[in-house]
């Protein structure tokens, strides 16, 4: 017979440990994943299963991107060409995360076209107004806790730093310096810049670049979350030593942004393999990672999730920590 | 407490008012979507679900592509090398339409073959003898209401138009001038050709192209159901309004092609996100369409669906309509 | 009423009658499909329902690929640069054969890079190596009933045949002469090679390219089983004819090895429609296959499978025979 107790006698004795994941990116206004569709209701279960697993903080990707947006802020709607929303997220979900006592953090808008050295001034002054409207608006909410700096940057957009230590700044200073978060990503052997034929980052090169990027948004930000998904697994280790390094350096808490979707097949993007995921979460419990942030749980990790590999990938990290 | 009953508090104040969709196509003699291998009970399942979100007409893409076909063709299988089909699918739909009291337009024969100049006429005889047959064998159903020209021509293929007239007069004067029914598309900004550095045409060329097209076809067809996927959400409407207009001056009923599924992502294809079609549903109402027809309920908006998503967005659909 | 009784009323006269799967490959270290993310309880249901199909044999695709193995080989995990593996599959996968009274077919390490010219010879020593350890460790079940040489082999690979030569000879000699079992493919169509430009190999190629490999591994292997998914669907047959020829040639099973995805859609890969796998089991039959294995049960035929696709294509092969 085997059953679920037995289950045990095939883990392998000397099995890696990973660290467990508090957070979870919530990717509703989404660039390259497709939609599920999801109504209160469904959202509502997510939280749930989320808090079962020991998410307790949940941040949202962005306000919007290029013509969506997540809620209907006057304050893109007047000056910019976007989509007037079927729903107002920002307002469902601070009224889930108040329910199951989490933390929500805001992500900025990215309009996706003033990303160009000359026009970052009006991705500024979007965001600026922005987070005065949103503040006004929602900042009631008791799990309103954090503002994440939305746009990804890695070397190549390194200029982009002028937003995050401006925003950031400002999103601190009207809000009673709530805390702030970055999650950029490595310039590694996954990015579609390496895989079209650029160099990847040598670890050391790695550093010297964020070195002098971190050094420009000093004090602008709280907690840097490097994307993990960009580099090799053998290679993830020596990366995250350097961000922890850096982060201690800048004052900064270091999390990893751990992805639960896989880069390496050719469906792009299902679940990634619990042993993945497991060999990055013990490649950050070894490196001091002080956090973990899943981008993101409701495509891929989740028993709600319409990709069903998710919810046994649910199932795995459970029994992984005995939940 | 977040439930059901709540989920109106997050509805935004102007939300869109879409049209409602009462028709689809059922594509199982497929392109480019995979198959979702259903017998008569999962048919069965899916026609009463499209009855209850209020579908009434279905339209049967193709009656074969290449090889492959969707029922024991003799005039086929004499004369083309197609493979002998397992089950026919062309009595299954119109017993199914029966009972639930639909329409059932059938979709022609497409060779995939014969569309270059020259062997127009091949594509022609072909689906002459075609109409012949199935009207004898299936014209009895009640359900059998309709013809679909199913070649999807653009400005590129143009000169196919000569298949649909022929075939369109042909197929209307042996069964009681029963309607007939086109989907072409437009050559926007989403169309394979555009995105490998074709130029869109503008609206004002649209409208000439097709001013041109639809006189060579006049007295063909019945309706005129542009495909609405291939240009962008905000150019919709522009593109809608000069359809009505063109399908007015040819005495032809305008409906919408509503793609349920999404181009915007890297997976090809999966559900569109319900934002997108209440988008596209209120575009088509205000430019005045006469019906909306999707493609395709089966795959893309079921409950009963491979694809998770596509339940979901029947069920915001449903919630949108009341239903 | 359509219920599930009428279904026979839609069914061709002349459908046609495919030969029955017995086997599957269990495709765990994977290439290019999704993980699952099962446990064992999943996996034991999976057996469960391959054996009300009636499958007998399961065969590990293979041992490990690259950095990623089955089971903690210790002659990997001392030689190459491999990650530990987080539970033992081939444990796992022989206790469920031995309760459900299966074969089970043990499949090589492939090293994804010792392929090249002058580097066999280690990609040979780490298989012989492996190979003493497995017999060791996991020889005592009584469903380990063969070896399974991974290394995919087409004519542009031929070479490798030297690695099935004396790694089948070697795995046979300490086993008590096990049978060992190849799954190479055809250089057809739709081989990537052939996709992206290089001459697709005509039948009479095929015979003469394999004749020449079969003689080089003369005594090494036992079943012959070639990937039928490479040639177009009204091609298989005289290719299949001619792996029998050659199979007989050499004193081998020749078996078809039925691949149950679909090559022909943009989603690379979802389960294959039911009336090509249907047409490719009557070519097989007809070709005199002497057993066919699909790739794979667990994603593409099974009613557990993350893809529902599958578990439809599992009703309509029951149906088929009556199971």
């Amino acid at each position: 017979m085997v059953d679920k107790e037995e289950f045990g006698s095939f883990i392998t004795p000397e099995a890696l440990k990973g660290m467990p994941i508090k957070a979870t990116f919530l990717d509703e206004v989404t660039w390259d994943i497709p939609h599920q569709n999801w109504g209160v209701r469904e959202w509502n279960q997510d939280f749930k299963a989320m808090k079962k697993m020991g998410i307790n903080t949940v941040v949202m990707i962005r306000a919007g991107l290029g013509k969506w947006i997540a809620s209907p802020f006057q304050t893109l709607l007047k000056k910019e060409d976007v989509y007037y929303p079927p729903v107002d997220l920002v307002e469902m979900f601070l009224t889930l995360a108040d329910k199951y006592n989490m933390a929500f953090y805001f992500g900025m808008y990215d309009s996706g076209k003033y990303w160009q050295e000359g026009l970052f001034q009006k991705e500024i002054d979007l965001n600026m107004a922005l987070i005065d409207e949103v503040w006004t608006k929602y900042g009631h909410h008791k799990s309103f806790q954090g503002w994440y700096l939305s746009q990804e940057i890695s070397r190549r957009t390194k200029n982009m730093s002028k937003i995050y230590a401006e925003v950031g700044k400002h999103a601190k200073s009207i809000s009673g310096n709530l805390t702030t978060m970055v999650s950029p990503y490595i310039h590694g052997v996954k990015t579609d810049q390496v895989l079209a034929g650029d160099k990847a980052l040598s670890v050391k090169e790695h550093e010297e670049e964020w070195d002098e990027i971190l050094d420009n948004v000093n004090g602008a930000v709280d907690i840097m979350a490097f994307q993990d998904g960009q580099v090799d697994y053998h290679e993830l280790y020596d990366y995250l030593v350097i961000n922890k390094k850096l982060a201690d350096k800048y004052n900064m808490k270091c999390w990893t942004n751990i992805e639960s979707f896989d880069r390496d097949m050719p469906i792009r993007f299902l679940p990634i393999k619990w042993e993945k995921l497991l060999l990055k979460l013990e490649a950050a419990r070894k490196a001091g990672m002080e956090n973990a942030i899943t981008f993101e749980f409701s495509h891929f990790m989740s028993p709600n999730s319409a990709y069903l590999q998710a919810g046994h990938l649910y199932d795995r990290y459970c029994e992984h920590f005995n939940i």
